[in-house]
């Protein structure tokens, strides 16, 4: 008869196999237990409580691993050291679970169980003697129980300094293991609780990180900052023109941007106070064009047809590469751009907010510079990406700002017909950010001030909004043509999926636009399609999706393998193309005639 | 029924699968085809003659690579591109096969198949266009039939200059791939035919290297040169006791080892007409403390007992850190170290004179600073390292000298009493080198001036051999105690194998000492034992080693496994080594008393 083991958290009594590891039949079971070492006995982090029945005896380990962390070894033992021999009666303390983390504070992301790429495990290696006289790595694969670990030159030298010493002494040391059995670097003494990664929504204006502990998964410090190179362009298509065919200038973009993430890493590493050289891991999620700049590749092909970038993934990159101000042996992941203008924030989005699993017919869209677009349905994702221009971002109108202190942010009309406007920080209005433009179009619209079709009905031709704050006709044109961008991108996607825009059953809207956005305004002037509670603001998921690809090995081949699966749909500039896109011009809401988002079917 | 494959070159008829690659097929019967690009048609290497039978129709790619060999595309077809549909009559090419390089020079050596880690293929990448804007990187993926090409960031910084370009242009570049589907870089234009790697054999007092082109294995040139570390000091310990805890010494002895090394590379380079871009692989052998020197790293562990070195198999070094006037995106490998004391020189000399697979009992014998021995006998592999000290080298010799221009490299006694001495150069002697020493103690003993024991029996203590050139009693006992220590080794590892010297079968002789030296003039003294017939020279078997290393990933692979199964025996510093030792130390033939070699049994 097969050995029952009996685990009294779950209730459940498991059969096993004589000689079957305890470790092997809990995961088995869907367990999560805590293998962090592969289960070789050095982490001490699978520890279970045994309440009753035969199991083979410890050893010195096993006991200085219980003794650390104050349990009682001969209760308490390392699940993947012991060997079933008959029944068991076991509690698995929360200890030895892999911790959880959840990604997207709004609901509606998904649990991501703790895998990081990179850990430390202290040992202590075997030393040399006499009569066996190893080399002083080779004691320390015996001392992890990883015969075959690979290293880097430069872990090479990271250990070589970290076990050379007086032969006498038998110092702890700390290795750092990549994934693969990879060793990244050594470090004397036991520092393994002190393992720090970064994810860094790296966007065309404004940076956004989170400090992440990698042994809980827990964010311990958050922080924004601006993209300082702002000043080469707002946008990112006349910054790609400023560095096209010209490496002086591509490298000074890049140096621009390493300027901002080190001065926001600084902030980071002051208020939680940790090292530089505590950060092992580094997630980056940027567009296409960012992702380039960040690695100094040349971004011509970025600049004219046919658009095509040189990667879609990226080798991570050696962290002393990468001009950051992290630990040097560590690396740096870009998340994979998914076509050459559906980058790694979309590929972080997607994986923040687990669209493939999602059930139904769903629309992933950030609203930045480029409205990039994915929609999913029973049969497949198809991505694509539209030039909206950066007036969502407050760019390219006259009174535009970032969402920043002294922007309009909201705009409200009165039943006496005055518009009454809200600034961030509250003091007095000094532009119009994104939500503020949206809220003030479907105002003006409403008042009468404004024409459906973008023409400025008041005589003056001029739309004041606050003391020294108006905005102009070629304002309302510029919100109009990113508007029409953003639409058309949606319709075509919904119309090659041979689906009506009613079809959908969640459109979850991503990027600089957060939950002050007034859905009804965005709807009023046909930004979005009306569709009631079937709109959600997913936040900021490119950061949050760098954090899931930060936390977990798996979650990285799962964005890796999306670049095969999402079709790209490219906007063609054709006559359908072009009909769609004056047609989506008009500030109106969609849908409102059946027939015109079918209209795209006759022309495929 | 199977279908038949009839191959002409070999007269076999082979049985086949239908659907079976033909490709296959051969390999499964050992015809060494040449499948470089490991089956993806891009190579054109695999073409053979199709002289009956039915075969799928060919493709443009196929017809272009046969046009670039000047083969009729009807005929000569692709054997990795044939699924097999009924019989076949074919004939295989000499052309089609893995050109074969016999490594050893002196007859002993193997047959090594071509199989470098590093080859170059060339192609024309898809581009993109405005329907499938893939990246460039995808594009080359494509054009190489690799999908899971990996690539460091250097790879990519390299494949982004040489891709990016005008999307019109539909260029043909040549990938450089490592094992693995890894991508080292991209070249512009089809340079696959000049492709070469380095092999260098770095000794502590000389260099020799092998210029050697990779597509056919061939040494197209040879030089050496000498050690600039000798400035530091001649025998390896005095370097490691310079080195010791001496970051800054450490420094100037790794870049003194450097500049001889490319001193040693221009030459080459020079001699060949190739440039230091076009060498993408470097096999280094040395011993321990030559490659710590080499790679920088703390030699602090070989200065002290234990003697524990870093590492046994070091990672490849990408050749931008190695400091070496090669391509930087080459690689550097170093010959694995068997343990702290024996060196990456022993593993490619066993890996030369495939030691493991010779029949029979076998000791292999390097003559250098340290005697390293390897015992191989039909239950294993044994290695010792015995503290010869440089004398056989010519140093630490009042009059020594290495084996260059004015050493004595022989002397004979005459009929008439007289020694007569040759010079290297046939010039005046300046000095004495390691053959020359070994025949002038075997003549100063038969004309008795040396006494067994090694007294010197001239009344003045000095044995004069030529005009400036005279021995003193401390040179002879230099000799004696390298002697003895080479002998002590020898006899120390025959007894662990409980075996006599007569059961040995054969003595390969590898080091510094070359055909000159008089095997009978070694056995006089007691350097080697008698063994008539037994005793062969294989030269320079660590730069015979390395060339082995630098062909043939297969045999990397041999080598690393080396450490693992060759047995170490340390010459423990107790009574029954002290007694061996001070035996040994007398100048006198064995075996001559079966009794002595049979001690240390007693002593186990």
């Amino acid at each position: 008869m097969s050995p029952l083991v009996s685990v009294l958290t779950s209730g459940r009594q498991i059969a096993a196999d004589v000689g079957e590891l305890l470790s092997d039949l809990l995961v088995r079971e869907d367990i999560p237990l805590n293998l962090y070492c592969g289960r070789r006995g050095v982490c001490g982090k699978c520890f279970v409580e045994v309440l009753s029945g035969d199991v083979p005896p410890t050893d010195e380990r096993e006991r200085t691993l219980a003794k650390a962390r104050n349990l009682d070894a001969g209760r308490f033992r390392l699940a993947c050291r012991i060997s079933i021999r008959g029944d068991l009666t076991i509690r698995v303390p929360d200890a030895a679970l892999i911790p959880k983390t959840r990604i997207l504070a709004q609901g509606t992301g998904k649990e991501v169980l703790l895998d990081p790429t990179v850990k430390k495990i202290s040992v202590r290696p075997r030393r040399p003697d006499l009569h066996s006289p190893h080399a002083l790595l080779e004691g320390l694969k015996a001392g992890l129980g990883l015969p075959g670990l690979r290293l880097s030159p430069e872990a090479l030298y990271s250990a070589a300094a970290a076990l050379s010493g007086s032969p006498d002494e038998e110092p702890t040391v700390t290795a750092v293991l990549g994934s693969g059995d990879e060793l990244r670097g050594v470090e004397r003494g036991d520092t393994s609780s002190r393992l720090f990664g970064l994810a860094l929504d790296l966007g065309t204006t404004t940076l956004a990180a989170d400090l992440v502990d990698l042994g809980t998964g827990a964010v311990i410090e958050t922080a924004v900052g601006l993209n300082g190179q702002a000043s080469f362009g707002a946008d990112v298509v006349s910054r790609i023109s400023s560095a096209f065919k010209d490496p002086v200038q591509a490298a000074a973009l890049r140096n621009a941007v390493l300027e901002s993430i080190n001065a926001l890493l600084s902030e980071l590493q002051t208020a939680a106070g940790i090292r530089p050289d505590e950060i092992y891991e580094t997630v980056v999620a940027g567009n296409t064009a960012m992702s380039h700049f960040f690695l100094g590749l040349p971004v011509d092909g970025l600049a004219v047809a046919p658009f095509a970038g040189v990667f879609c993934i990226a080798p991570p990159l050696p962290a002393d590469r990468s001009g950051l101000r992290v630990n040097p042996l560590g690396r740096v992941y870009l998340a994979p751009n998914l076509q050459s203008f559906v980058g790694g924030d979309i590929t972080a989005g997607v994986t923040a907010t687990d669209l493939p699993s999602r059930p139904g017919t769903v629309l992933f869209l950030d609203l930045g510079t480029n409205g990039e677009l994915v929609l999913k349905t029973n049969r497949g994702m198809t991505s694509t990406s539209t030039a909206a221009g950066p007036a969502f971002e407050g760019m390219s109108i006259s009174c535009g700002l970032p969402a920043q202190t002294g922007a309009i942010d909201k705009a409200v009309l009165e039943k006496n017909g005055e518009i009454v406007v809200r600034t961030i920080g509250g003091g007095p209005a000094r532009g119009v950010c994104g939500t503020g433009l949206v809220d003030l179009i479907a105002a003006f619209l409403r008042r009468g001030d404004l024409s459906p079709d973008g023409r400025v009905l008041r005589p003056d031709k001029r739309l004041p909004v606050a003391p020294g704050v108006v905005l102009t006709p070629q304002d309302v044109r510029e919100i109009q043509l990113a508007a029409a961008a953003v639409k058309t991108g949606m319709r075509m996607l919904l119309a090659a999926a041979r689906l009506e825009v009613g079809d959908l059953d969640e459109i979850l809207v991503a990027g600089a636009f957060g939950a002050s956005l007034n859905v009804e305004n965005a709807e009023a002037i046909g930004l979005l399609p009306r569709l009631p509670g079937r709109i959600e603001f997913v936040g900021n998921s490119s950061l949050e999706g760098a954090r899931a690809l930060l936390l977990s090995g798996r979650e990285r081949l799962r964005a890796e393998g999306l670049a095969r699966i999402i079709l790209h749909l490219p906007l063609a500039r054709d006559a359908a193309f072009e009909r769609i896109f004056v047609d989506s011009l008009s500030f109106r809401e969609w849908p409102e005639d059946p027939a015109l988002t079918e209209t795209p079917k006759e022309d495929q």
